[in-house]
């Protein structure tokens, strides 16, 4: 029969847990939504499965390369690629239906068939927040998600971490007003490098774009606007740029700055970087990306920003929205790899109770005593030897055991070992619980 | 633009919820996750796209017709079609690395590509418990699943609900001492219908098996014992039956009906069914359903059982188990057609602040102390009319609305509102939080 046997195995791309690491991992999901739920966002939850043609609406190029399509009797169907494009379609086809500004939150998989490298997944978890206005949405959302995700990464302690903030009308309005427009694709990517190659590089390829000696200099001007947040703001009206959007920008990069400091966000913790932009036909104002101080190179683990019409592909309604999303798989892959985080407990579990002797009755009395105080508890039901038993708990790092034996059901009590201490101690039946909460808080 | 815009839709069969809807979806599996979690069963969290070979090696007939298969490069794919076959994969995959007895749940979306008809789901999620034990698993795991699904049920209080057990090897058992192994599976599914068209009805149809009137009228005899669970085991002994099966599966019901009572499951809440079998060529000990005593048109709401070998498709190793499923999808939307649960709430938070020619800070810190002490809170940006805002948090369902004007700000105050009594009250804005917490105490 042997030969006969399936190998069991996954695709490349896909990340699969073992308890430890999951248990981690729902950790720090759980985290995200309570952060997201605390702010107001609802919860959605759309299919995986979408009609190719609602879908792919918008995409093209790379994306529909990446895209899993198939059919399934006469549809053409496809996994989702993000929450974006399901967002956009949930609210164009529901608008009668939901209150605006519609803060929504959607932490679910979602599908890249790509090439499988290092870090890439083709089966990833985004846990996306959006804030949907209808025809307008105040300025002042555009502080509140920064503080949603200030707030998230205080939480995890995953160490200092800086938010960066631009806005898209300075970028353009500084283009269009040295009469690049045209280029402003090309001179973004060169600029994004600024941090990797350095300035002498970007100055080089900038001159191979063509442009004038004299606007790559006002270009390298801009980009090393230095001090805190307001000297930037500052220097950037003091650049003297002719355009009204890049004044319109600069106004609102002020304001924001001034709304997340209100939302009580250490000034420590975010600046304006001028040289980020983020997916440029898409963001139209504020855009974030979000680093960890100490591990530059994972690169942004949080990015987003504000898009003026969510919803051109399927109404005539102009809805504007901003939102962010932390790409949750590739983040705990890069955490865990960099040794920021650590699975702690192969259990969710505190208490394990052991019969040695003693009978059935009384043993899930015991376990359903500590259960119903609203302590998790499991019990080794296997005739083996306490030896056995001990290293069951052991290995699943379960910090309390509970044996019962005879002596402890003739006089109504049991024994619990703290398994961190090694102490032991008699304890009443029904004071187990009682007993395990008094000394978590020692 | 108009004629170019595209039909926002999803799929048939696909069941996607309006925020309320989603918030009441969303409670029910945080408890039922919450009961899993609280018994020691384990997070898993496997892949929706697995390998076809892997995914299908024990598939066949209807299953494989109904799954959504396709190639991306040179790989032939599959949606998983249930929880149970990726369980038998991981623990294969892994079991060097998995501590025995595993107790694992994992709650997530299905994929069966059926023709849609009423109740039934392309998508859905299913909630799975198993415990799979390496060569051994104790008879007490038989008593502490239907001990988790009538906590689970319990708590979520759908009303009265009755978890009926029997045990394969007493139906085997039977059939084999009648000599009518051979027809088994056609039996069985005449008795499956024993609720629905009666007595007289499964007698003609099981003479259209060709079975003897005499052997017809034991196999009534077996169906129609009746009692309590304890008159229903004598019943069995009493019957006389030449099989050892038989007999170990009498013994069996027997124990694992201790061990419920055992776990503290009321008695008015289980009981013997002899007439559940389960899928057919899978379960070899206890079989359990579950129907909900008003609605038993539902049908089984959270069916399962003991098997012998999880994982024979990939290993030798021999993995008995047993495990428990709730098809939360198809449940949720029964319950809400049957009017059983219904969305009391469209919002998560408990405040919504509403500046009324306040500044943003003080409106800001306003809702960061109330959001500091646990309590989620929104905030309305927009300037709109109070009437306007008043109308966005009614909509919503927000229980209390915190109102500042230039008043309370010179006061360091707010006014609190209670929406559902239309109580107002001036609040310290350091005490908001404390009195909110207050009122719903009353």
């Amino acid at each position: 029969m042997a030969e006969n046997k399936i190998k069991p195995r996954i695709l490349t791309g896909f990340m699969e847990l073992l308890p430890a690491d999951q248990i981690l991992f729902n950790k720090i999901y759980d985290t995200i939504r309570e952060v997201y739920e605390s702010f107001g966002f609802l919860p959605l939850d759309t299919p995986v499965i979408e009609l190719s043609e609602v879908l792919l609406a918008k995409a093209g190029g790379e994306t529909e390369k990446q895209i899993y399509r198939f059919k399934k009797g006469d549809n053409d169907l496809a996994l989702r690629f993000d929450l974006t494009v399901p967002l956009a379609r949930y609210v164009a086809q529901h608008s009668g239906e939901l209150t605006f500004p519609f803060k929504r939150y959607q932490m679910s998989k979602v599908y890249r068939g790509e090439r499988p490298q290092k870090g890439r997944f083709r089966e990833f978890y985004q846990c996306d927040i959006d804030i949907i206005g209808n025809e307008e949405l105040s300025l002042v959302y555009d502080g509140e998600i920064p503080a949603v995700i200030y707030n998230i990464f205080r939480k995890l302690d995953f160490g200092k971490f800086t938010i960066r903030l631009n806005n898209r009308k300075v970028l353009n309005g500084f283009f269009e007003a040295l009469d690049l427009s045209d280029k402003i694709t090309d001179i973004l990517r060169v600029i994004d490098k600024l941090d990797k190659i350095g300035a002498s590089n970007v100055i080089s390829e900038l001159e191979k774009l063509d442009i004038e000696s004299g606007k790559t200099e006002k270009i390298m001007d801009f980009i090393s606007i230095a001090g805190n947040n307001n000297e930037k703001t500052e220097a950037l009206r003091a650049m003297d740029i002719n355009s009204e959007k890049f004044a319109e920008g600069v106004d609102e990069l002020e304001k924001v700055v001034g709304y997340m400091r209100d939302f009580g966000i250490d000034e420590d913790y975010f600046e304006i970087d001028l040289t980020i932009a983020r997916g440029l036909d898409y963001y139209t104002g504020t855009v974030y990306e979000t680093v960890l101080d100490d591990h530059r190179s994972l690169g942004s683990i949080c990015s987003g920003g504000r898009y003026d019409n969510l919803t051109e592909y399927y109404t005539n309604t102009r809805l504007p929205g901003i939102g962010i999303s932390i790409g949750l798989t590739r983040l705990f892959s890069q955490l865990k790899e960099a040794g920021i985080i650590k699975a702690e407990r192969a259990c969710l579990v505190k208490a394990l109770v052991i019969p040695m002797g003693a009978g059935m009755e009384y043993t899930l009395r015991a376990a359903g005593n500590i259960r119903n105080a609203g302590i998790p508890a499991d019990v080794y039901y296997a005739e083996k030897s306490m030896k056995a038993k001990m290293k069951y708990a052991n290995k699943l790092g379960i910090p309390y055991v509970v044996i019962i034996g005879e002596d402890e059901v003739n006089s109504n009590t049991v024994t619990l070992k703290d398994m961190t201490t090694g102490e032991q101690k008699t304890v009443a039946i029904d004071d187990i619980a009682k007993e395990i909460k008094a000394q978590e808080r020692m």
